[in-house]
Formats: C-alpha cells, structure tokens, sequence
C-alpha cells in the first residue's frame, strides 16, 4: 500500500515550499492537482521544472466554478460527485504507490484538499505537509508587518453578507479578506462603514513575480480577480512607539 | 554593503524551512537569533546541524521576559533600548557582509523580528523570508482542517481583558489564541462562557518530535507554557455534508 502525500505549496514563489514538500514534489511518480478546465492551474505552474521527467500527471478539473451559485443544490452536488470520484481514483492508486497531490497555501486553512481528506481519511495513510498560506505571502509583499503585540486578526471570506463583513471588521485589528473578485464592491463598502478602507491594500499573487499590490481606494472594483487578498494591518502595542514618547 | 536577512523558521520541524530560507541559514557567515538569557533558545534550536561550521553567532537576550508586567514603563523602556541597540549591531556588520537573523514562524505574524525591522526600515538592504506560522503547525497536528468555506478565523493574544476575549470567541468559527500559559485560566473561562470549551484543543510544538495534543477542557491550567496554542476548528460550509443528505 502506498500513501497520500498532500504537499502544501505555500503562496506561490516556488522557493517557498517547505523542504518537505519539495523532495516529495520532486520524487513524486504520480502527482495530482486541481484545476480549471482547459486551464494550466495554477498549483501545476507554481512546481514547473521540479516533476520527474516520467511523473505522471492527474489533472482534477473542477466540474463547475462560478456558473452556478455556490449555495445551489446543483452546485453542491456537482461538487461533492467530484470529490467522491477523485476520493476513489486516488485510494485506488495508492493501493500499489504513493502519489502527491498538490495544494497551494496551506492544505488546513480553505483548501481544496480538506474535501478528498475527509473522505480518504481512515481509509489510506495520509500525510498532510503544511505551507505557507497564501494571506502570509501577501502581507510579505506589503513589507509591513501585519500583526503587533495583543493586536486581534480576523480572516473573512468576501462571499459573507454585507452588514456581517462590516461588523466583523470594526471589531478586528488587523484584517484578511478572502474570496474577493466579484465581491469587490462589498468589501469596499464594508471596510468604508467601518473607517477603514484607506488602510486597507489588495494584494495578487503575493510572492510572484506577477505580483501586484495597490492601496484598495484606488483598485476599480471590476478589476479584482477571485484570488486577490485585502488587507488591513494592524497598529498594536509595540515598544518602540510607547517607550520611546 | 551586506544585507539583512530574516529567514522564517516555520512551526520547529526543520524540514518545513522553505527552500530559501534553507538556502540562507545553511550559506550564512554570520547568523542572530533572539532567546531568553542563559538558554539555548527555540530557534537556535531548530537549525541544529544546519549551520556552516564557521558561522559566527550573535545571540540576542532579551533583557526581561516575564519579570515585569508587558504594559509596565520599566518593560517597555528595557525592550525598546535592546531593540535600539541590536538594529545598531546588526547594521555595523552589515556594512562588511550579510548576516541572517532567525525568526520562529513568520517574521509579520507576532514575531520579535519586526521590532527590528521597523528601526532598519531604509538604513539597509533587508530581506525578509516568510514561514510557515506556528498556528499553521499546530493545526496540522490536530490532523483536522481548521478553516472550511465561509468560516470566520480569529486569532487572538491571551493577554486580552476576559470579557474582551468572549466577545471575539462568540463571534467567529474557527479560533487561534496565542500567549497562553498562566492565561490559560481565563481562556478556558472565556471559551465556556461562549460554549466552545469542549471544541478546544491545546497544541504544543506543533510538527516536532516533543509535539502535544489535548482537549482544552482536560488540561491542567497550570500545566501551560506560554508559546501554547489553543485551537477551535470552524464547521463551515463543506459540499460533502449539504450535498449528500
């Protein structure tokens, strides 16, 4: 029997995988990833150059992506088939080798893994190797510390209805909000509710070198992609401020 | 002119270093690293065995730990002239050569890094390498994903006033607190008074071999190092338990 490898790809920079996932990555006879349809995916491009020249290659292609609301039934049940079929493929490779399956950020905080986890797990050995989320990439391309002291941080995901965005950020410090894209508009609303738009930055491909980073007032809302991250950082407690007055 | 690097540590377990900053602590001539006085110190712990053999090492001890209360003048002054003077030495050896400061985790997410960064700020060439957070290491030792769909993540200190620490608990579906130890109390207060003691774990060196794992409402409250990590797991939207009813 062989084992499920989920190696975290950290925010995007190839030289920000773990030493871990790298050596599997690069071992890897079999690795598996999530995509668009007709799409390269982004997780395959971030290990070009490191597969094994015979490494097979499983593309998991998601059967729907924003056509359908994410709450609808049909939504729903398109995914969790997709999940259960991928579930399956993968038990069935792993009954004679290991195969990697590829997640960026870190696989325990909204990854796309969680899904095939749940329904693999007691079933087959499962290794989980952690990355860098993609939310610390992007406050790296801040170069700006994004928490101080006592400061609280709280991650939102921009799907979340209007008046609980905003009451969500008055009572935060520092803020990361997710799922941005089309939610632009309401995120910006939110964060100008609570005083905080001007402090706010939005963030592409954090670590990238297609990186891209603009104080949030300024961004045109229809020009956000769903993977962009908002960002607020925090002010809190810090020596050099208090001790130095 | 050299630079300043600040290579993040990741959660302990030296094979989840990235790539990079692997690549930097092991090529390093001259490395610092921050610890309570007359110990070995967490971080230089991590990079056993990585070091080149002539690597010259500047421990950095901090003058107070818990001594003095954290809001105290006394406190304050004694970190704030140690972070004066440490920015002064590091930037004197970098005016001949590199140097690599370790950071444990991330050094934008809570780390003593940053105090240093903010007196370098445009007076050197600096670097910083992100990690993986220690949060990130401690949920992965849980072997549960922490964060699923729309789930608000909180990440608190356990410093905060109690009544301020039930409010924020109440308010979100995942939860990180940070700065346990002789908190603890409180924090356990806090987490029963919003029904969410019996969901809560405690993870200690998370990814190391010394990793510990219990259910919060178990654990002794005096049995609690500082650097403990207490977990609450969101249970937010998942396709397989909506789609499958």
């Amino acid at each position: 029997m062989g084992r499920i490898i989920c190696a975290g790809l950290g925010p995007g920079d190839p030289e920000l995988i773990s030493v871990k996932s790298d050596r599997a990555i690069r071992a890897a006879t079999d690795i598996a990833y999530f995509r668009k349809a007709g799409r390269a995916g982004q997780a395959r491009r971030i290990v070009e150059g490191m597969l094994a020249p015979n490494a097979v290659e499983h593309a998991m292609e998601y059967p729907v992506t924003t056509e359908l609301p994410f709450d609808s039934p049909e939504y729903i049940a398109a995914l969790a088939g997709f999940y259960d079929d991928w579930a399956s493929r993968l038990l069935e490779i792993s009954k004679t080798r290991d195969i990697v399956v590829l997640c960026e950020g870190d696989p325990f905080f909204y990854g796309s893994f969680m899904h095939l986890y749940t329904r693999l797990l007691g079933r087959v050995e499962l290794d989980v190797i952690p990355g860098i989320p993609g939310m610390v990439g992007c406050w790296t391309a801040t170069g700006q510390p994004i928490t101080w002291g006592d400061d609280v941080l709280t991650v939102l995901a921009g799907t979340l209805p209007e008046a609980d965005l905003a009451r969500q950020m008055a009572a935060a410090d520092a803020l990361v909000v997710m799922k941005t894209g089309r939610n632009l508009p309401k995120i910006k609303r939110a964060l100008a509710a609570v005083g905080k738009l001007e402090a706010a930055w939005l963030v592409e491909r954090g670590t990238m070198p297609t990186e891209r980073l603009a104080r949030l007032s300024e961004v045109d809302a229809e020009d956000c992609p769903y993977f962009a991250i908002v960002l607020v950082h925090g002010e809190g407690r810090r020596p050099e401020r208090e001790g130095l007055a």
